[in-house]
Order: structure tokens, then C-alpha cells, then sequence
């Protein structure tokens, strides 16, 4: 549990700091750039609570709000540092999202979703917030760009919940789960891999 | 019941088909696709369970998990036909919308809305979908330009309440309801109609 | 109670208002301009609620709903004299944000939210529902500018949390709260004031 509840932290601490750099670099002040930092971090997870109409974590437990804090301070006071980090941010970024993805799914199984919801809610959990944060600074969203990280989580989501199904034990699985998570997202980036796309003429308009 | 559950079913896959086509005119890859249909699917009537308080169908019901699934598998292997259906498809959306507008405004009454709210209601479970949608791929949402689509929805929310009011059975009260919707969005989309606009200064910086 | 839920009525009037302006200035048709009224005003209140797992207080209050409907109003026909009144309306906007601020850091410590999630969830209030106009009109929200405004929220939700932990009267620290945020924002406008920005290297991605 103590360890769930660090990388929680950790996790929410790593998404708090790509959304203050995101607001750094669009030139929005300290202030606009916690709210990019907030939106970021609880944005996946609130909204999997919000649709299993339960309150959020952080709503109640002040530690995730200085997560989030102490993310904007690192942005601050690192931010050249972050810049040679990039890789590793890449890095933290796919474990955070393989985390995610395997709380997420974990509990909307716990709440009553059913398995499909639960891997739909998994993905949504470790993505949505980096869509909010590409929304409000007017960017397309990483994940409808061309790279593997919709893909990456609805994979560790489905494995997930294929071995809860076939009653593999819940460490194990969380830990293979993110794995798989980390590792499509981690390949994917190193050997610049991309999916298929459907051919359309751009200019159609459905 | 059996009709409308069928009916909320063809509604939920027809608004992913509009969604996963979206992703696929934008080059995004078939998981970017299938978010893409999940939220279109599911945003407008998932805002208003949120509103309610209540839990989204979806959540417990895997049926429309499947829908969705349809929808975007359809959209892929039949991704040209669609080009020659784009006609009917509009016909399908101003069906489901006429639909989603009643069922809408129908359950917001039902869990203790106020009149009001639950035409504003009505009008969000039918539209809000395909606003996120083009929020995501960063075009202007539909239902802000020049065309009579939220217009179509709220005179059918503001017939229902109505008829409601007046002790009009619910199921004659849904199909007139839900055919306004359809004849607006139709007969405006066929003519070419638009409404007023205030004028205004457009560089004005209110 | 009578006064704060007329400037309650009277925020969200306001906050209608300059939801459908910016409808106008887009050319979105008047049931268009509606709906982003409508998202504007209760955007950032209901936002809070949801997060908090309570039902927003218009959905079944109809007095909201006519506070909107009489915002939409007097945009239509008063479009011309609201120019020469913009500054008013800046005035009257911080009012608003100074009020919703308040109301939404009480609410959220009533609800049971630590005093770090109040602070966030009072600015989100103030704020939130010009967040999603802006996003919507495919506009950078005001919030992200160079502006002062979340920072001007945020300062007054920190001190509301402060006066209430010493045991400040609530009516005492609503009204200086509010006023912190009023004062702020108006020296902050008047005096063109900005906050400093993180340097980053524009085009770097992290």
C-alpha cells in the first residue's frame, strides 16, 4: 500500500512538472503555469472518479496538492536542468502512464465498471491529462498525434484485465500490467515506431 | 424499453462512427481513432449523468462499450462507402440527436431537474459529444457555426418539457419531440437555412 | 443568505453575458450564443461541484437557468451599449471573480475538501467557466495569458483558508477575501501589471 501510495505521488509529482513546462514554454506566468501543473496532474484520474461517481483522492488528502506544488517549484528552479533531462522525463513519463493505467483500471473494476468500461477508464486515467493540457495551450493532443501512448495504455488496460479475469494475483499482474505499459511506450519512442492509419482524402468533409 | 435501449444502442455507435472518422481524416492512428469515438459516444450523455450526479450507463453496461467498438471497426473497413453515405449519415446523426435530445431531457426530469435545466440538459446529452470531438481535433465545434443544430435540439427539449407539463403521454411526448429535433436539423440542413447573428464588431475586445 | 444568493443570481448573470458576447464576436447564431452562456456561467461552479460529488446547485434551481436567459437577453439587445460599458464589465467581471472565489473556497471546505484542494477548487470556480468559453471559441483562455487572474483568485482563496483556520468570522472573511481578489485584479488591469514568466527557449520540447 505505502509504496502504491509513493508512486501515486510520484506519479502525479512527474505529471504536475510536464504541465508547468508546458506553461513555461507558452510564456504563461508562475501562477497560470500551477493551474497548467494542477489540470494536468488530477485531470485522468479525476475524471475515471467523476465518471465511477466517486470523489477524487486529492480532493481529501492534502498530499497530492503538495505533489503538485513541489512539481511547479521543480519547474521553476530546474527548468534548464529539465532540458537535458528530456530523456528521462520520457522516461518517468512512461512508467507514470503504466502506473496509471494499472491503478486506473484496478479501481474502476473495484467500483463496478465492467471489464470494457474498466480498460476504456485505465487508458483515460494516465492520458487525459496530458489531453487537457494540450487542449488549453492550443496544441493537438499527444495522443492523436502520431506516436504510440493511446496504444501503449489500452494494451497494459486489456492485459490487465484479461489476467484479473484469469485470476492472476493483483501484484503481479499491476507489476506485469505497467510493464507492458512502459515498454510499448519506451520501444515505440527509441525505434520511432507508428500505427497504420486509415487512408482518407484530408478534404472530405462527413 | 427493448425499442429505446436498441435505439440508445444504433445512437451511441453512429455518433462513434462520426467520431473515429474524424480521427481518421486527421491521420491519427486506430487507438487515437478509437479514443476519439469513445468520446464522442459517450461525452454528451456522461456530462449529463456527471450533472445528475448519477453514474454513466456505460460504465456498468458493456453493451456500449461494444457499440463503440462497432462503430470504429465499421469506420474502418468501410471508410470509403461512408464517403458515398455521408448523406445518410447526416440523416443517422439528426435521428440520433432527436433521440438523445428526448431520452436526455427525459432523464434529467426524472431525476429532479428543474424544467429549465433539464432542456439545457437535454440539448448538452445530444450535442456535447460531437463539441469535445472537435474541440480534440481543433476545429470550431459544430454547434457554433452557422448551422441550426443546437437550435433543433433545445425546441425539442423545450417541446418535450412542454407536453410533459401538460400530461402528454411520455411515449407519443418522445416521438413528436424527438421528430422536431429530426425536421429542423433536416429541413435546415437541406435548404441551407441559418439564424440571426448579432452584429457586432469583430475586433472588439469585450 | 438572501444577499449572497442575489450576488450569486447577479455573478452568473454577469458571467452569462460575456459568454454570449463572445458568441456574438464569433457570428455564432443566438441559440449558439446560449449554449456558451450557458457553459461560461456555470462552468467553473459545477466543475467544483462535481469534484466534490454534489449536484450543481442550477440543475435543480430554475432561478440560475433565468439569470442565464436574461444574460442572453440583455447581450442581444444591449450588444451595442455593452462596448462602451466594457470596462464596467471588467469591473463587474471582478466582482464576479472575487464573489465565486469565496463561494467556491467555503463550499469546498464545507463539502469536507482539505484547505489545499479549497484553494485550488475556489480559483477553479472563479475561473474555470471563462477557461471553457475560450476553449471553445478556440481562443488562449485568460486565464494562460499574461494576465493577472488566477493568480488574483488564488491569492484570495489562500487568505480565506488563512482567516477561517484563525477563526476569522466567515461574513468578515468572505468580504475580505473577495476584496483581495477584487483589488488585484482591477490595480493589476488598470496598471497593466504581469507576473514574471519561467525564460525557456521557446521551441525546445520537453
Amino acid at each position: 500500500m505505502t509504496i502504491i501510495y509513493a508512486i501515486d505521488l510520484l506519479g502525479t509529482m512527474v505529471f504536475a512538472i510536464s504541465g508547468a513546462m508546458a506553461g513555461h514554454r507558452k510564456g504563461i506566468d508562475i501562477f497560470g503555469a500551477t493551474f497548467m501543473a494542477f489540470v494536468t496532474a488530477i485531470g485522468g484520474g479525476s475524471l475515471r472518479d467523476v465518471f465511477l461517481n466517486i470523489r477524487p483522492v486529492w480532493v481529501e488528502d492534502g498530499n497530492y496538492m503538495l505533489a503538485i506544488f513541489l512539481g511547479v517549484f521543480i519547474s521553476v528552479i530546474a527548468n534548464k536542468q529539465l532540458y537535458s533531462l528530456a530523456k528521462t522525463l520520457t522516461l518517468f513519463d512512461a512508467i507514470g502512464i503504466g502506473f496509471f493505467t494499472v491503478v486506473g483500471t484496478e479501481k474502476s473494476l473495484d467500483f463496478g465498471s465492467s471489464e470494457m468500461a474498466a480498460i476504456m477508464l485505465g487508458m483515460f486515467s494516465a492520458s487525459m491529462g496530458g489531453v487537457i493540457r494540450d487542449v488549453l495551450i492550443n496544441e493537438t493532443p499527444l495522443i492523436l498525434r502520431k506516436e504510440i501512448y493511446a496504444s501503449a495504455c489500452l494494451s497494459g488496460a486489456l492485459l490487465f484485465v484479461l489476467l484479473h479475469y484469469w485470476g492472476v494475483d493483483n501484484g503481479w499482474n499491476a507489476f506485469l500490467s505497467a510493464t507492458l505499459v512502459f515498454l510499448i511506450r519506451i520501444v515505440s519512442v527509441r525505434f520511432n515506431l507508428s500505427l497504420p492509419v486509415v487512408e482518407m482524402k484530408k478534404d472530405s468533409d462527413l
